[in-house]
């Protein structure tokens, strides 16, 4: 007669797709494990929030997002009558629950400066880890991961050009940047999913929605994504820690959180990640599952005193938000353009002319919507044919396939050169 | 010391774009006017309703909707520096407000049947009538209409690829339908124009912006407006006017609305617009604008009943949305096809071969998003120089000018063919 | 190996909602009856369109919303443990989704005047005559729509203070009217039902999103159920049909819709519609299933030119929405005010004292947003206990559930009274 | 001929109004100052995304938004005929963007263990010191602030019932929360705002919307600002920081951020804010507007190794999201339940009776959605008289005025107590 209130605690108000129900309890376990929850203190976007100051959002809510419309595809996926067993829906919202768990902080700039291992090996080594801690529930995850698992459609639901992944990252970066025009028809491409020889499909009724979803992306890469100022505080980060491990390994003194500090002063290789090796008193996995946006920023923060001019000045040029203006070229540009930049740097900044090129910064982005030579996406005709998307549209998509690559140059805008 | 509350009555709630500010004298009294009150009871989008449940949305909050954008586009062009007097701002307000009033119902459904004119020149002749009433107070509103002003971006607000009427349309269109991916970023647009020699022109930031605009309104196209289902009922409403005439002419009793009767009965020319004629006492401009959707509508319903199988059954096949089964096709049908599918209907439906022809439709439907041909879009670079948009854009936009053709035939679903 | 795609036609594209997936076949059936397809003609609001422009939805899209949300429900009860069959889910969705399919066009104008039943007791006529065409499909729905089943929390999600009736058309006359204040957190409110001795209730945690919906009912009467000037529009057209029937009683020759006229002829009584009697070679409930909000429209558009003069300047007021001035009062009009009135209608538009009532109107109107007499609310607290909410909120719910009343006065603008 | 772009980087992107246009040099200049830019890193609901993950915004974006409200109810008020000159509207722009420039990292937290000084005494204190570096341009925005300005209901758009700030921060908060309930009619309250004797006032129209605004305050009160959750994680900060600062004055080594470790060992009286004394070569303004939410997160993180139980054990709780278990009650702990709670703490965690209180927090919490006794809101009748709107209103407001307490105990989870 009496009902019990159940599940209250896994309903997650999310402003994106409303009331979000954690389906099964090892994802809400998951979800309450430390590795997990440092994913709320590393911001979606890195500095982004600089040019969007709506861009807060964490990888925290991105994860919990991708897994709910996990959920809703495998609903779909099942009313077209395709089998998924609750063993493989609850492994493959697991699998893109943490598909990107092993993010370090501003993760782009890390991989190119603290920490030389990829995010997608860091990952499988945090899913094997939870794996032991979990008495081997992620089997399956895992190997949906690592794509070896019959059903090949499960993996591309975690990673190809439609997955859920993207379909939440878009969404959720378009709202909280407030460049609405990004938003894309979540819910029709969802229901225009389908499966065809065990590859993940789209029907031909939802041509039109892929054709709005690949424009759509392909704003928020220049829109957001590859913003000017947003590059520029990027390469900005990146020198600033160029130069505080520099000066760590000339044996200056430099405040540093202790967690950063561990990743400034050692040299970590991808096999010390592999082997997992100790590093004062700690694993070197349970140090990098420490490290987070603040450890960065604080220090930052205090290296805005520090003697040295060329931390000092990029410091204070970060946290400040005095960004370097930045120019985006056609060309790269010439050697001899660049002397004549770097010449002025050392006549109004630093003379050193080798530490002058910390304040130049060089290098090109580029930008694909659609990558037709990586995973195609493709459309499930009525009579049961499949096209790749690119022969079944009307309008020539390749026009979106073209790497369109831009050149930029960052400097300081005291220099006064336009 | 004392505070009147002014302007209450002229603020409208708008689904759309929320309170919109009705913001002088005139355009308040002009939508007041039994002329551009009947146009809330003709549909924006037909018969688009039984195919969009919630696409029962008017030309009368069309208009509105186009006005109010009118006012922002005003606002933003004065920011960037150009003048627009008071007088000009009121004027442009005012012909986007009655550039749609000489639509009849179903527009394009009478323009191939009863209406042998344009409701561009009928727009013209109302305006024309209006400005009389109102002591010449829309001369300049005509003017631009015309594009008889000399800053004739002025009338390319009202009247071009990128002008306030598609932008509210598309907006308005996607809303009701719930079409959500049709959204277009309105805002962003709008604050992007600018003009150049007189010309109405996009910031450069603004192109992703534009080709987004473009893709929605492309599938706009081939979802909604031109949705095989929506073509069906289009057709099956011209050939059921037809038969009314023909079985008038024929001198057939018939049941129509007074004002019906009077588009049935008399084959009224466009000089007879012109010239405003009287029939049955009234002016054919006033008989014009007394005729609406419930017109053909409650008609239709009564036709049901009617001796003539032609006549009836079609308006059943409308009535109770029985409609014929549509299909696209790369080609226009074959003559002998064309012939089968006759064979069939006299053998079903009604054996006159000629008579059979009502219940067979065919035709093509085409789409362009962008006309290449017609008005351009352009595109203002900081430097000052203006570009087409498809040579601004880095990708190939002339995909989305190339005119797409589909061929149709719509026949009885019970012919069971397929 | 290959995979079909299902269902595509039973997606609705829902404005409010989104995506609409009707879940079975005889719902699907039952949406197709011209009984139900009927409702696309009588909109939800009446003439509230005259104030709110976007307010042309109509009962077909609320009905479809309704049994929407009660999938919803059903869905969120399952979960917290509540048994409810296949069978009784569907026949709710279809008692939902029948509920109002009895409703006359502007349906509370109709019943005061030329229907003399409530529209409820048409809805169970009309469920009945279609459970006699689907072969008793439709017992247990009526079953539940009479409140003759034994889980009473069935026909509560129907008819009830929390029912999805009256959550839906909260929400699309929010959406609708573009009054976005009147929103309600359906979601939520949804999430938090629950049962307790097969009673409807709502867990405590629900309760500030109750006290939220309360306040959105309240602000939505006063401010669009109630508009004054949408009353006036009523008794308007009240006052024109009550003298378009008297004129046809004297005998007086008048145009109306062939299925208006029926109405206007013959005095129908309940047990008409009971017997289902046969006038004019059709039963009475199929005439009253031709009728919809276009016959209405269309006569009066007529009635404009008539000789009389009561129905000709009623009839004009309505269709060029030159709406009398209405003034709130707190107490009724003295006679001796209304003789004042009166005396002024004599003088100014029409000299018979007997006529001049036509164009008074008066009357009270009445909100409460809860009614405590009526059906609670009842809460579920976490200890097992129920409470009617009214003792569960701490704010004083009474002076929700107090009735307000106003009276009102209704009289021609150019009376100039103030 | 030619025109230029302008004013290009001072349009904002807001998730929650869309484009933000800052209208002045002053605005955009204060923007970029350090004391402003600072707000960045400050959250607007300190801890409260430990219970909703989107709620990461800050006071950055929170401060933007209320002056872009600000600029829209003077426009509204201009409309009406009060006179606003510009330089007053530049004034009170300033004002609101300023008014919680004072706001230390978890406001409540801080001020509650490390500052003891309130937030709008500091608010003042930097907008006096910003007013100096801006050669005296802030003289009328700090004369409004202080409400020394003979305009008073400039002061009220500040800071009233009614103030821009609170429709802000209820409307932003219910965003990135995702209680989507708690949203407010913001367009309709501003375009209802009206002055009458030098007093902010609404007009008669917007009683409803006022009190959905009350209603919707509320329940963001008891959803969101008083989740138990969230109140447990406070009170969990203010422990943490008094045991911080205790080990430190008893002279422990403890790590802390160069920053915080200046509140955590010098105990710093509101006079010395006044003068602006120096510490430790930086002057104590200066001070505080370096600390933001990482200082105290990152050193939190690191507190989590540290030798002492109590700090370790706290920091841990709050770090990876252990958080107490709340209770709330209608009446205070007795003295007697107090003592068995402790005791079952000495228990089970530490066996020091003194320690054991940081171990178990009680507090009572409260909430009045419109204060009475306080800043009334008064309603513009159509006769041109006032009211207070607790008098307007036909439902009993008195209800929400009345001041609900609620007494709350938290304690470690494992102590296994219900």
């Amino acid at each position: 007669m009496k009902q019990l209130q159940l599940n209250k605690k896994k309903i997650i108000n999310d402003p994106v797709f409303g009331f979000i129900n954690l389906q099964s309890e090892i994802v809400f376990d998951l979800l309450e494990h430390p590795f997990f929850q440092r994913l709320r203190l590393i911001k979606q976007l890195g500095l982004s929030y600089l040019v969007f100051p709506g861009a807060n959002h964490t990888r925290f809510e991105h994860a919990i997002g991708a897994s709910h419309l996990m959920r809703q595809a495998i609903a779909a996926l099942r009313l077209k009558g395709h089998e998924i067993t609750e063993a493989e829906a609850e492994a493959v919202t697991i699998t893109i629950l943490l598909h990107d768990i092993g993010h370090a902080p501003f993760s782009h700039v890390l991989e190119n400066t603290l920490v030389k291992i990829s995010h997608e090996e860091i990952s499988l080594l945090l899913m094997q880890e939870l794996n032991q801690q979990f008495h081997g529930k992620l089997d399956l995850a895992i190997r949906i991961f690592t794509n070896q698992y019959k059903k090949q459609f499960l993996h591309q639901l975690v990673s190809s050009q439609l997955d859920m992944d993207r379909l939440d990252y878009l969404s959720r970066d378009s709202f909280f940047t407030g460049v609405a025009e990004g938003t894309i028809g979540i819910d029709r491409i969802i229901k225009m999913l389908n499966v065809y020889d065990d590859k993940l499909v789209v029907d031909i009724k939802g041509i039109y929605s892929i054709e709005k979803f690949l424009i759509s992306r392909r704003l928020m890469y220049w829109q957001v994504y590859l913003h000017k100022t947003v590059v520029a505080a990027e390469f900005l980060l990146i020198n600033v820690l160029k130069r505080a491990k520099e000066l760590i390994v000339q044996g200056e003194a430099l405040f540093a959180t202790p967690t950063l500090k561990i990743f400034l002063e050692y040299k970590i290789l991808p096999e010390n990640f592999k082997n997992n090796i100790k590093i004062n008193g700690k694993k070197v996995l349970e140090w990098y599952t420490l490290l987070d946006d603040n450890d960065i920023l604080i220090s930052i923060k205090e290296w805005q005193n520090h003697p040295d001019t060329v931390l000092s000045e990029l410091a204070k040029s970060i946290s400040n938000r005095k960004l370097p203006r930045t120019v985006l070229r056609e060309k790269p540009l010439s050697a001899k353009a660049e002397e004549k930049y770097l010449k002025k740097i050392t006549e109004t900044i630093i003379p050193d002319p080798e530490l002058a090129k910390y304040f130049l910064m060089t290098g090109v982005i580029t930008n694909n919507a659609y990558d037709k030579l990586n995973e195609n996406i493709y459309v499930l005709d009525k009579d049961e044919t499949i096209k790749e998307i690119n022969d079944a549209s009307d309008i020539n998509l390749t026009a979106l396939t073209k790497t369109v690559k831009k050149y930029f140059v960052c400097y300081p805008k005291e220099l006064d050169i336009y």
